[in-house]
Parts: C-alpha cells; structure tokens; sequence
C-alpha cells in the first residue's frame, strides 16, 4: 500500500479499543508518540503473529501501521527472494500460503534495518537462533525498546537454564514479556476462536501494551505477572506432547492419555516452581497452560511424530521421521526434553520427574517406547 | 467357586499392600474384622467397579472374598433372567459383555440382601435413582457402614442443590466419600492404565481403606479431603463435554475445542467455589478435574452426541440422538446442564456462567449449537 493510502486510512483509526476494557483509552494523533512493532522471525507463527499485530496496528491511533517483519532470506525454487515474493504477493508463500499478512506487513532481509525505529520488539523464531540474533542486535536497537518473546525453549547452560526472554534481558539490556497460549498457527490464520496468555514481570502498562497488540474478538489475550510460569508452560508442553504421542502410537487409549497429560502437568508446575519459586500456580489454569497442553497434545507436531516413533517401535529416529513429516519445519520437543533431563541430572532431580526423564530416554533411544506407561509405579512413589 | 475353593485361596491372600504406601500393613486373619463389600448398581461402569473390587478383596486380608452386586433384575432376550446370566458367566452380558467380573462377585436381585451384610456401600446407579434406592435403604443397613458414591449428576431441591454425597448422608445417616476420575469404563475393563480421585470428608482411615479397595497397578487412586470438589468435578465435567462435543460438530478445530475446555474447567471450578467455598484449587489438578475433563471430552458419550447434534444443526433432539446411539445408557450431560441451569437462575449467577448457560440454551434447542463460540465476548467481560 502506498504511505498516501496508509495515512488516509489512519484517519479512520479506533481511538478506543472496543474489546479490550483493561486499556485506557486515549487518542493519540500525534504519529511521533505511536509505538512501532517489528516482528523478529516469519517461520509459520512468525507470519500469524505479524497478521494479528498488523490487523491492531493499522486499526489503532496508538501504533504507527507498518509492522516490518525480519525474514531469514531464501531464494525460492522460482528464483525469486522470499522477501521480494511476501512483499509482491501479501502471503507468505513458503510457511504461511494462501493467507494475506496485512498490506502494512513489509518482509525485510536485514536484521538490522528491521529493528532500527521500533520501540516493540516481538521475538518469533526458533530457539536455537536467539542467542546469536541477539548479539547481533547489541547496540542496534532503540533505547526505549520493549520485546516480547513468543520462543519455546531454554538454552542450558553450566551454571542452569536460562529462558529465552531472560537471554534477550540480559543480551540486550531491556525488558522482555512472553506470549504463549493454545496456539496452532494455521488455525489462527484462517481466525477461529482461541486464547493466549501474555506473562509479564512487572509493569502493567507495558502488559497492556502487549495484549493491545494481540488482542482480536478471535483472539482473547489475557495478562497475568508471572513471566518464569508461562514461559515455562510453553516450553514444557512439547515433552508431554511427546509423551501424549507415544500413548497414540501404541493406541492405549483416552484414559491413559488423559492421566499422561495430567501427570505431565504436574510434572510442569513441580518443575516450573522448583527452578522458579515466584511461579503461581493459577498460571497453569490459563491458556499458556492446561489449554496449551491440550491443544499440542491432540493437534501439534510433536505429538504426531511421537505417535509415528511408537508406531515403528522406536526403529526409525526422530530426525528421519522429522525430515519426511514435517517440510523443514523443527521438532522443539526432543531438544527441550534433552535440556530438561540435563537440568534434571545436574540437579539431582531425575527421580522426581520420571515423566520427564522417560521421555528423553524414548527419544534418545534408551527405552522402547512403552516405556512410558510402565514408569507409572515410579511416579506414584515420588510425589 | 465353592466355599472351600475360595477358602483355600484366602489362605494366601498377601498381608501387606504392595502398591500402596499410604496403608498400614496389618494380618487380618480374624473374618469377622474383616470388611465385606457390597456394589449397588450393575451398569457399565459398576460392572467395572465391581471387577477392580474383587481383585482387591480377593488379594487383601482385610477384605471378606465376596462382593454382592445389587442387579435391577431384567428378562434377556433369551428368556434367562439377568441375575442368573452373570452368575452363570461370570459376564454382566448386558452391559459388560466379554469381561469376567471374578468368581467371588455375585448378582443379587435383591436390594435390601445385597446391602445387610456389608459395611462398606459402593453406589454405583445413573444418579436419578439414587433418591429412591437410599430411601428403600432406610433401616436396612448394618449401623458400621461406610458410603462411597460413584455417582455422577446432582438433585436440585427448592433450597438448592443437593450433592448425591449429602444426599446418602442424610437419608441413611451414613458418611459418604467419592470416587472421580478419568475412567471411561471400557477402558479400565481391559486394563489400560488410568488414575482415579477418592474425595473424603474427614477422616483419613476411611479415605484409605477405600483408595485400598479400588487402587490396583493400571488403577491408580489418589485420596484428597475434598468431597464436594471431587463430586463437583465429575458432575460438572459432562456439561463441558457437550460444550466440546457442539465445537467437534462444526469442526471448529482443536485451539477452539482446548479453549472451550479451559473456559469449561474454569467455571467448574468458579460454580464449585461459590456452592462450597471449602473446594480447594488443587482437586482440579486431580484426576477428578483436568484428566476426566480431558478423557471426557476427547471419548466420552456426552461428547459423541453432542457432535452429532451440531452436525445436524440441532434439527434432531438429544432424546432422539441418544436412543439411535447410546443402545440405553443415558446422557448424564444434558440433564445436569438443565440443573446447573436452575441453580443459576435460582442465585442470579447466569451472566457469571455465560459457558454453562449456552449449553443448556443449545441443548433445550434455545440457541443454535454455533452459539457455543459467539459467547466469548460475554466470557470475557464476565471474569
């Protein structure tokens, strides 16, 4: 959309959120106080993410319209820069077809640029390429910024796990919420009704910022002050989600499923609480919990190669039935149960989680997949 | 079996509980000490209850052999009477067809001699029957015994509801505990593992010598002081599974079906407070609570046929959909959304249980199933 068009269009802005009662309402008309976004990542989420901030952004008098959205350059089999082909066709054709962004949704190639006049940061990529984004960006961003990570995943270190948004805290010096909640993606695309929840540590105007961002009548954003709890929720559920699957591949039915993801729940919230005490236990109530946990476990991909490792009996492994399955997307739920157990191990904690553990222990091949039902005896011991 | 067959192999029975920390290991030889079980109710899941209870009584000292289980008395097809079928197979060929129940369960037509021996009551009936069986109870009961409730659904009464707990308390002046949980019966028929929720009110003792009854290695119980929480629970989750039945109807997708859920759970939990302010946060973690919610929503009958009325658009009655595909069990889900419905009218609550209301309106054919999802503006203001 050319800027004439866009600013005749801002014209027509809500200067009230209809859907939202926690915001104040207030008109913003002076377009240097308007906040803007940049969307870090356009895998699959990534592009949901900036359809949902795009369709706020160009309604509401506090954002400026555009949402430049970071994308990772690759050359399309047609030769054309995946960039170029997001910006031409408003889709992004490679991991989200057939679903207009937003003409205000621009694909830039350069990091960089990407970042340079915003003030909202949203951090939407797979985990493994934070650490090295954010360095990237040390002394690149904007002074006032604020980010938000919508990343599963922990790094380990030596000295413990680390979360993603305490990585981007500590890399690049500012604040950093969380967004996790029932999410696939493909079904947010298409707008039917679901929840998120955003975590925040401390500020509640900066939560509200957040949620304002989000917020669609399909898409209901709930704040709550426990950044640890939902960050942990959304990572953790993929290991369950894992759990769930082999339960599905070895066809033993809904109640045994169902008592799999409650005991994966409370391994969640023990573990969530054990590394960070400050977590509440309301949060794994919310969407970024209980509903996150269901969805992964009946929808998600980690469940459904999961359930494809028990089919085979753990013969074929799970990066052969990634690459077959999933068209380049990544599995988080090995990765994460691999770092949880090397939490777990260094902590002396492997006896008190052995859903956790047994999982890693199908997934690396140590144990046959039915492993998971007969740990049983050994959880009603440990708690 | 004979007497003497059964003798000889109490000789054997195990001293200790091998599977069960909780209990305290005591040798039992003195039969008149021991406890004898009496099953009242003989449908689906009584029929399961009565197999997971014979095991036990048969394996444990503390136990009388014997479970008598009270049959309303039907005439098969083939002429023989019920009570005799199973006696003869050792089937419930009715409800249970091709499971052995265990030698020492046997049919009992008659109510008042199934019940006089026993000082431990399982109540195992749909929950409209429950009101006119403790009456024919009164007077009949040894004065040692003990209730525990397996019956789901509630009696609304002019004053409010009544739980079926309270409801055998007050008319046979007997305590009475409960057992929840994720346990679709046929399930737990074969052996599958799942986990189940004993709900108590005081007394440990008791709580224990019930989770000792039912806990085998695929069954596993948990005893939390929480009656009216646990009750609730499984009362509360069919509504729900309407709820989550109505979303698979239109196809709505599984972000949609797991917030539905988590908006369910949390007004389970919320209608629980308010009637009790005694339930406690942590039953809903219980199996009673996420994983029946889940097993039930995800398999259960309330769901099957819910789906089908909103994949015809509520043009055919649930009376009708029930009888084509349920072969003569009853929805529970239905008529316990008509009575949460009058409790909520009755204290002002409608706009407070905006999920709760809907269902009823789509179940008595008000609202069309679509209205399942175009509450959430309601649902969101509510909270």
């Amino acid at each position: 959309m050319a800027p004439a068009a866009l600013e005749a269009q801002s014209q027509q802005k809500e200067e009230t959120v209809a859907h939202n009662s926690v915001l104040s309402s207030s008109s913003v008309n002076d377009t240097t106080h308007r906040s803007k976004v940049s969307v870090i990542g356009s895998g699959n989420w990534g592009s949901v993410a900036s359809k949902l901030i795009a369709s706020n952004t160009f309604r509401l008098n506090s954002f400026h319209d555009e949402v430049r959205m970071w994308v990772y350059e690759e050359t399309l089999q047609s030769g054309e820069k995946l960039t170029d082909a997001i910006n031409r066709t408003n889709e992004n054709v490679k991991y989200l077809p057939g679903i207009k962004l937003g003409n205000n949704v621009v694909a830039d190639p350069d990091l960089e640029n990407t970042v340079r006049d915003a003030n909202m940061l949203v951090f939407v990529t797979p985990h493994q390429f934070m650490e090295g984004i954010c360095k990237r960006l040390v002394g690149k961003i904007r002074a006032d910024a604020e980010a938000i990570s919508l990343v599963k995943g922990m790094e380990v270190k030596m000295e413990g796990p680390c979360m993603i948004s305490s990585l981007i805290s500590q890399i690049l010096g500012i604040s950093c919420s969380v967004l996790m909640g029932a999410n696939i993606a493909n079904e947010i695309a298409v707008e039917k009704f679901s929840e998120a929840t955003v975590g925040y540590r401390q500020n509640r105007d900066v939560a509200e910022r957040w949620v304002q961002l989000f917020y669609t009548p399909y898409f209901i954003v709930t704040a709550v002050q426990d950044v640890e709890g939902v960050e942990l929720c959304g990572t953790l559920k993929n290991v369950v989600a894992l759990a769930a699957g082999f339960v599905d591949g070895l066809e033993m039915g809904n109640n045994t499923k169902a008592a799999i993801m409650r005991l994966g729940l409370r391994e969640m919230k023990a573990f969530s609480k054990l590394l960070f005490p400050s977590v509440k236990d309301s949060t794994f109530f919310e969407s970024c919990g209980v509903a996150d946990l269901i969805t992964t476990c009946l929808g998600g991909r980690n469940r459904k190669v999961a359930e494809a490792y028990a089919k085979n009996g753990g013969r074929r492994s799970f990066d052969e039935l990634e690459a077959e399955m999933l068209q380049g997307q990544k599995l988080q739920g090995v990765s994460t149960a691999r770092e949880v157990y090397e939490v777990l191990s260094h902590r002396g904690w492997l006896e008190l989680f052995p859903l956790f553990a047994t999982v890693h222990e199908i997934s690396s091949g140590l144990l046959p997949p039915s492993a998971i039902v007969e740990y049983s005896e050994k959880q009603v011991r440990s708690f």
